[in-house]
């Protein structure tokens, strides 16, 4: 039976950057060596991180006083990074998830942490709109997309200090203006590749401003002299990085990307709102395309637990959602195609036929 | 041409866990989900950390009282995690060579740091011998195998305060007496598996004692309550981990590598002690199983260069000593098959044979 891949992360990924990934391993290049087995100080791997690099720059059009990394850790140790580095005495945050609150909890160990808004009031089911960013805050961290509750800032915030995005769970998925953020990063194991590889995307202005004394690895300043590549690097992640990139090209880019992505989350929206037995849990304007979250009408509670052994026995993957909303979650991520869609829907209609 | 791999690190693996990790990338299990596109907390997942887990533990022999973990970052990020956590006032360190050099560097940002003695006086070609490991230090750091420089401590040694271990790139060469060890760790990419994944085998005991708040994913007691997955771990690396100690396990264990490594150790240091052409650069009771650095006698110094040629033509690999060095090094890790050693000795028969 097809598998239909709504998990949230780790996600899936181009099958043909899974192939070239799987083939690289056993024999990269015809070199008669395998890709885990190749010195990251090597031609063949300078090669590989190159070209993930030029790519990430040209798919994003980063300008060029930004530099490009790869990192290890996670996106929770950019948490930490961030304000290590670039919080002298108060950052603002903006509060609309689980990982916001993670980030503003590691920001409280460096200084003043101002939470602008936030939408905690309402289970996080919304973005918050009317805030200021105070002018006096060494940078503002936002999180672009919140994976659990099924939100999403999709546009670039006009910041009147440094902007610092974590886009963990909406990176490539549409066209971003990157001059407009100080800073973007997250972990790469939904859009970008698998678990393992950290980006970053900086721009050098705005470290060396704390005064505060910085270990090696968790100075921005050490990744950028060395280029990602201080000390070993997760090669094979990375390499699978490039993979995607490749496809993201060869498909036609973010724009396209933006194009699928509203495509496929328009669909199933509009599933869930035309339903009898389901209904979304994000306000309308605040509603993400990488990650749809629904659940039963009142009436039909005590039809979630059979929806989801009905779906799964149709193939459908990591479609439960997180304790903290509850229902279901399909993770709708560039990779995911049209057909694993029509997929759930169909099966949410035919439950419907049946249950309501 | 056959390649013989001699790289420092990331370097050669077993054969059969580059093919069975290329398998589970394109299907896990019979899944009909790539190893990369699952969920880091699906059951399939668990299993498989839960088994390296308990595999190395089996391997090593690890008392119940100690945690194993399996982070992000790299060993580089330990060197500054391990006196974030466990340094309250002053640590002792080792200098055995530019590793070593590393993690002192990060301990002084964290307190004083006592360096109880060097090898930096003869280019790191020897372990110091006589020193005394200070009572009243927070912990003693050591540095087991000196990829660069080729020493090696090989033995458990006593410490009057907590012993702290770098052993990124001798683990799981031998048997080691994990109980005189208050924590060792180390990057995988030699012995243990591919680059992106570290391990930290810890005795929880030491933490909690420096009085410093110390950021959530910097925290050792974050790991081992979440049993590695605070945040999403570097799932791929992980898997081959596990399929390179089955292979230790089914050849015999960490006493039958450390039969195979003394045995093909042997073989080379052999040759090159009875050479005309070759020196090795340590002091013979330092030498390192793992990382075998020699060069050319003074009156061939101008025929390095026509050797390094002669030996890649025959399809010696990584052989490049480090610059520090000079000369050469052939990394003779546990999947390093005495028959790339008997090649490299050959070549240096042939090489000689011609030249000297």
């Amino acid at each position: 039976m097809k598998k239909h891949n709504f998990n949230a992360g780790p996600s899936i990924l181009p099958r043909i950057a899974i192939e070239n990934s799987a083939k690289a391993i056993l024999d990269l290049n015809g070199s008669g060596m395998s890709l885990l087995e190749i010195s990251h100080r090597s031609k063949d791997f300078q090669a590989i991180i190159d070209e993930a690099v030029a790519l990430f720059r040209e798919l994003l059009n980063i300008p060029e006083n930004y530099h490009v990394l790869f990192l290890g850790g996670g996106a929770s140790l950019q948490f930490c990074m961030v304000p290590y580095n670039l919080m002298k005495t108060k950052a603002a945050y903006l509060e609309t998830g689980v990982w916001a609150k993670k980030a503003i909890k590691e920001g409280k160990f460096f200084g003043q942490v101002d939470v602008v808004a936030s939408s905690a009031d309402k289970n996080f089911t919304y973005i918050p709109k009317n805030f200021t960013i105070p002018a006096d805050a060494d940078y503002f961290h936002i999180t672009t997309n919140n994976t659990i509750y099924g939100s999403e800032i999709r546009y670039d915030i006009d910041s009147p200090v440094p902007l610092v995005a974590d886009m963990s769970s909406d990176i490539l998925s549409r066209p971003v203006d990157v001059s407009k953020y100080a800073m973007i990063y997250g972990g790469a194991q939904k859009n970008l590749g698998p678990a393992g590889v950290t980006f970053v995307i900086l721009r050098e202005d705005v470290l060396g401003k704390t005064g505060r004394p910085i270990p090696t690895m968790l100075d921005y300043t050490t990744h950028i002299k060395e280029g990602s590549m201080f000390n070993t690097p997760p090669c094979f992640a990375i390499y699978t990085v490039l993979e995607t990139l490749r496809w993201i090209k060869e498909l036609g880019g973010v724009k396209k990307m933006e194009e699928m992505n509203k495509a496929k989350a328009q669909l199933l929206y509009d599933a869930i709102d035309n339903s009898k037995m389901f209904v979304g849990t994000v306000e309308k304007d605040s509603r993400s395309l990488m990650n749809i979250c629904f659940v039963m009408k009142e009436q039909y509670k005590d039809k979630e637990d059979a929806f989801m052994e009905f779906a799964k026995g149709k193939g459908m993957v990591g479609i439960k959602g997180h304790r903290s909303v509850g229902g279901f979650r399909c993770s709708t991520y560039n990779a995911l195609p049209v057909e694993s869609i029509q997929a759930m829907i169909d099966c949410m209609h035919e439950f419907e036929a049946a249950n309501a």
